[in-house]
């Protein structure tokens, strides 16, 4: 079994390829599939990919068909995690458009020409919602997203759909809640902050946070992420029947909230590397975001949630930092 | 004020043209705008456009670039009405993708090109909905399409809500209800025959409808789309807000219900003229689309669905058979 992973040396990425190369196998309709090959394409060839045999980075343009052919010639799976993400989308019109909704199109093309019907799994983002929202956003409720990164993966979760129906991909799409804590270095994302608060206090670092403490956000760690986007690679075609797209499970974090399991967990020096510096932007940017959604659906069908924001920070703790931290 | 009106020689094109014509202007901004030139734009010249000085046909290709931004420069403001119908971008999945997806993307990116906001009204279509339905569609249902003229639509609908977010168009999305009666001829549209057993009759021949009397649709008289097509250019920017896409008011009519109508109307000899011969595909797009849709925003914002069945089979018989049929 040959994998393809879009957007391969990010953080999500890479975190997949090594949980791939870990287990080895996947249980895909009811039988073990050995992974015998993992290709992270991406634009850039990235930092820390994990060592092993049959990991191999590719870099090029996802938007780019010559290339594209050639990757999914070789792949029997493909995650597509590649994209302009949500602030760099938004002040980048044209960028954002060519890769998050060309290159999702491109790919779905690429795999179509290909034949097969093959299985791919792609990430959207609780960003397809905005406006007036409901107290807790259900999981039929219409997708009206408020930033262009918002339109495009809303846009690329209907072509999903509509070539899983014809029967030429097996597409799966998963709503991911703010991923918490993102390791490494800040991104162009408007919810960067959110890890940063976390991240960066931790290591000793200044953060800063561009939101009040009463903003909340709908969250989900690294761990659970990549268990959902293994999960949603092995679940039954039926288990999505009509309706392509589902809504990850997560919990509603507050900021504040976060900062006192921050303080709970590794004491008031740590969290006081915090610095509060509202920015309207970011702010106006994330009270556009749903902070409750419902999981009734994926969890349903098999998608797990954190327990709990302390938990979120401890498996930091543990998965990134070694188990310690600046104190 | 120069209007362009992409599928300008289909039947909706053509009677709002007239329609404009004889208004002779569009309240715009809370002030008359004379109508000066009308341009359909279409793929065929079509026939019997009305007769006017100020109505002119293009014929060439909406997907086409060049041409575009020629049409584009000449116009204030857009309706874009070119589309592939639902049966037919169902059986030529690429012309479906080419026409309804990107070439109102590029309609959109020509118009962003051109600045200055134009104002732009788009026909989208309830088979944006699909799957599992509530009785009711509320104005908030996400949209699961079953076709891919439905994909194709809704993923317009959220470019078209994108540009208008960033001020490149000032755009709105209507949904059209199933258009009873059509003039003309049967197209390619699996709703085709809602018009066909109504208006074949009327003039003397026969008939095929390929759904039982129990089947049931969400129609609109073309007499009340032309009226939603003006009102929805002529309302001020911010009757939509955020959530530019709008689902019109119609009215649910019983297959049974509108022959029974044109029994009531036309007389037992009329009504006879349909054969009922049961298509199984045909029934299962029609069973996929929602018979029952709210159209509480859209009656807040002052469109207006028709009476009653009577009433919509009567204005075809005004409106078209100059008040007679044939008994």
């Amino acid at each position: 079994m040959n994998v393809l992973i879009t957007g391969g040396t990010g953080f999500i990425g890479k975190k997949l390829a090594a949980a791939l190369a870990r287990r080895g196998e996947l249980r895909l309709d009811g039988r073990a599939a050995p992974v015998e090959r993992i290709t992270l394409f991406d634009t850039f060839p990235g930092e820390d990919v994990p060592e092993d045999a049959r990991i191999r980075v590719v870099t090029g343009d996802v938007a780019e068909r010559p290339m594209l052919d050639r990757l999914v010639a070789d792949a029997d799976l493909v995650w597509h995690l590649a994209a302009i993400v949500s602030a760099n989308a938004e002040a980048d019109f044209d960028l954002g458009y060519r890769v998050n909704l060309t290159g999702t199109w491109q790919l779905l093309e690429t795999l179509r020409a290909k034949g097969g019907r093959p299985r791919l799994v792609f990430t959207s983002t609780l960003a397809v919602y905005g406006g007036d929202l409901p107290e807790i956003v259900g999981d039929t409720h219409h997708l009206t997203p408020q930033t262009s990164y918002g339109a495009q993966k809303a846009a690329s979760e209907l072509l999903v759909a509509d070539y899983s129906r014809k029967g030429f991909v097996d597409g799966r799409a998963l709503r991911l809640p703010t991923i918490v804590v993102r390791p490494g270095k800040p991104n162009k994302a408007a919810s960067t902050f959110a890890s940063s608060i976390i991240r960066e206090p931790l290591a000793g670092q200044e953060a800063v946070c561009p939101v009040s403490r009463e903003a909340a956000m709908f969250v989900l760690s690294p761990r659970r992420v990549v268990d959902a986007l293994i999960h949603a690679m092995e679940l039954p075609d039926a288990a999505f029947g009509v309706v392509r797209a589902v809504q990850l499970p997560g919990i509603t974090a507050g900021i504040g909230e976060m900062v006192d399991a921050l303080e709970r967990i590794a004491g008031r020096k740590v969290a006081a590397r915090i610095r509060w510096e509202p920015d309207p932007l970011i702010q106006k940017i994330v009270a556009g975001w749903p902070a409750r959604v419902s999981g009734a659906r994926a969890l349903g069908m098999g998608f797990q949630a954190d327990g709990s924001v302390d938990e979120i920070i401890r498996a930091h703790i543990e998965d990134e930092l070694g188990g310690s931290f600046v104190g």
